[in-house]
């Protein structure tokens, strides 16, 4: 591989970082009734350890965290020396293996054999079976059922990275509105905003929604070959990863001047956003949020037509807990950060949604975004 | 996303080949004891079916191939449309599941409740968890372990494409042998080969190894900081992915003229290659192609400094069986397609490797590289 990482923001997280989050994930797993948790080269190693190998492959990679604290990195000895040079290598100790060793009894050799762990959701099958082979009594359960709220809580250093990343993406944004939009085909806007995402210091664009006239009605609908027309709304939900940590936020703005009714529907998605926002603060339930944002639509008369959950956190991912959804009764935590995007759906016609990550903090909502809620009109 | 697939060649995959591979997969599974395959998206999902999620999440998609030949793609809803569309969509019976509904219980209901089933090696264990969850007493085997060969023998509009692939790496070499090296560090010769792999229609760079002087010596080296000096031997390894199919070829060039042992060394890994390639033909084992090769090399002294297999299978993935090494005694197959790709590493010194991807036909083996195996002189 010949592709570089990108270049870490200044304050660089550091081994002591990496080492308190796996204490945290430890002493989450030992009240969970975990014997240690097994996590796979993604999201969560990279999150605890700091460590990306360049590929995830049929060589196991794989972090035993016991809960008692003790940290080892199960490793190919070809790739040993990288994992060395990771930010959290020296939280770890590490346990590498040559191709002539078997990485699944040198790991069952680590586990509790009567023990339950939890492992990575996206572990490799091939390593799960193997282990299971290995070590027949022991039990396993997916992290995300097991420790769902396991990366929900962000240290200072991770908020600094979430709100750069939402200030870039905000540039973005106001660049996008001086992009011509009628005559355009969807795709095109898309791929404008993708290289402004990328222009602003992203390294990876994670979806960049453009959905005119119609389209904006199907919240899961990308960008297409739909000319954008005069006349027409147009929903922008755009996002990815700067220096590791996630952005994602949504405009929806309108070709030329809108109808009253357009209008209608905006301010009522903006007022909605805004009540879901004022909703955060310590104390208050996930589905609180929700449910403060989906009254506004409801008095409106428009409860049927916003048709998904209020938010989703985001992080060294752009979608994971906590979930701003009725039924969620956890906490919100000063250092959660995740969406508030309301949204009303006209089947046929239009959709506008509206979307801001904020971060929990002691006396509520700090908004990572912060371009001009109201609706933009572009050319 | 707004990423944009890359456009296939003229020559496009159709529904009845799809057909056919997913025929010849469920005869293979049923030979060998198996109930069914559970296909995650990944390469052997690009292979059965042509389909390619956007991304691999915990909503999950499984293609459900039973034994008898019945073929059921579990599939989010939301993606329902896009598994549609995929190019062997027509020989399959999309299985949609909502959000509101269960997946593994939708699965589960397709499966063998006693039976044992290969599932893709990085089918997710979330997943996996939850279907031994359902149904107990159901088995499961890596596919990789249970069908090493599934993806081994091409089609012809596979090998086009494999060779397609072949020529544009060839391409890529020849532009690189009129870059500077010396004075320049490894990493951006590397750089410069990503981007000649690019230019020439690959989509996807999988590696860029430029190893100089001793780091050659490591056949595990990529691309580092060293700066190429006068004087120096540099292995040059390199592929990606164009039109979904490998490249994968080896050249060692040298700065300036060599030394009488550079190039008995140099000498020696052509002549292994050689009779590496002449091996190639139905009826050997794949175990012979790395004997006739390592001959060679043992003859000439080198013996312990040739410390890899022969060479790997290449296909939808750049390393995939079959894989040519001792002990592998399946037979060559027309149809096959690997490296064929000695070295000789003499350890703080300098390495040679000579790599060709080379298909398996009836009369013997045919090149896909056809760049000059002599050293190559560079500035």
């Amino acid at each position: 591989m010949s592709s570089t990482a990108p270049q870490p923001p200044s304050a660089a997280f550091t081994s002591d970082d990496y080492r308190a989050r796996m204490a945290r994930a430890a002493a989450q797993a030992a009240e969970a009734g975990l014997a240690g948790l097994l996590v796979a080269p993604g999201p969560d190693l990279t999150y605890l350890t700091g460590y990306r190998p360049t590929a995830d492959t049929e060589r196991m990679t794989l972090l035993v965290l016991a809960a008692d604290g003790e940290a080892r990195l199960v490793v190919p000895a070809l790739e040993a020396q990288d994992a060395e040079r990771a930010p959290g290598a020296a939280a770890l100790v590490p346990d590498p293996w040559t191709d002539a060793e078997d990485p699944y009894a040198l790991t069952a050799a680590r586990l509790d054999a009567k023990g339950i762990y939890g492992i990575s959701d996206n572990a490799w099958s091939l390593h799960l079976l193997a282990l299971q082979g290995a070590l027949p009594h022991t039990r396993y359960r997916g992290l995300s059922d097991a420790l769902p709220m396991l990366r929900a809580v962000k240290d200072e250093r991770e908020l600094e990275r979430v709100a750069a990343a939402g200030a870039a993406a905000d540039a973005a944004y106001e660049e996008i509105l001086r992009v011509p939009f009628a005559g355009r085909r969807e795709a095109e806007v898309a791929a404008d905003l993708a290289a402004l995402l990328l222009a602003h210091g992203h390294e990876q664009v994670d979806f960049t929604i453009v959905g005119s006239g119609p389209n904006g009605a199907n919240p899961h609908h990308e960008a297409g070959d739909r000319v954008i027309a005069h006349g027409d709304m147009v929903v922008l939900d755009f996002g990815g990863l700067k220096h590791g940590y996630g952005s994602d936020t949504t405009r929806t703005v309108h070709v030329g001047e809108p109808t009253a009714e357009e209008r209608r529907v905006h301010d009522t998605v903006r007022a909605a956003q805004e009540a879901g926002f004022a909703a955060v603060r310590p104390g208050a339930a996930c589905q609180d949020v929700d449910r403060a944002a989906r009254a506004v639509i409801e008095d409106a008369g428009y409860g049927r037509y916003f048709i998904h959950r209020t938010g989703h956190g985001i992080g060294v991912t752009t979608h994971e807990p906590p979930y701003m959804i009725e039924g969620e009764e956890r906490p919100v935590v000063p250092g959660m950060c995740f969406s508030v995007e309301p949204g009303i759906y006209l089947p046929g016609r239009f959709g506008v949604r509206i979307e801001d990550i904020v971060i929990a903090t002691a006396s509520g909502g700090r908004r990572c975004n912060t371009t001009s809620r109201e609706m933009a009109i572009v050319g």
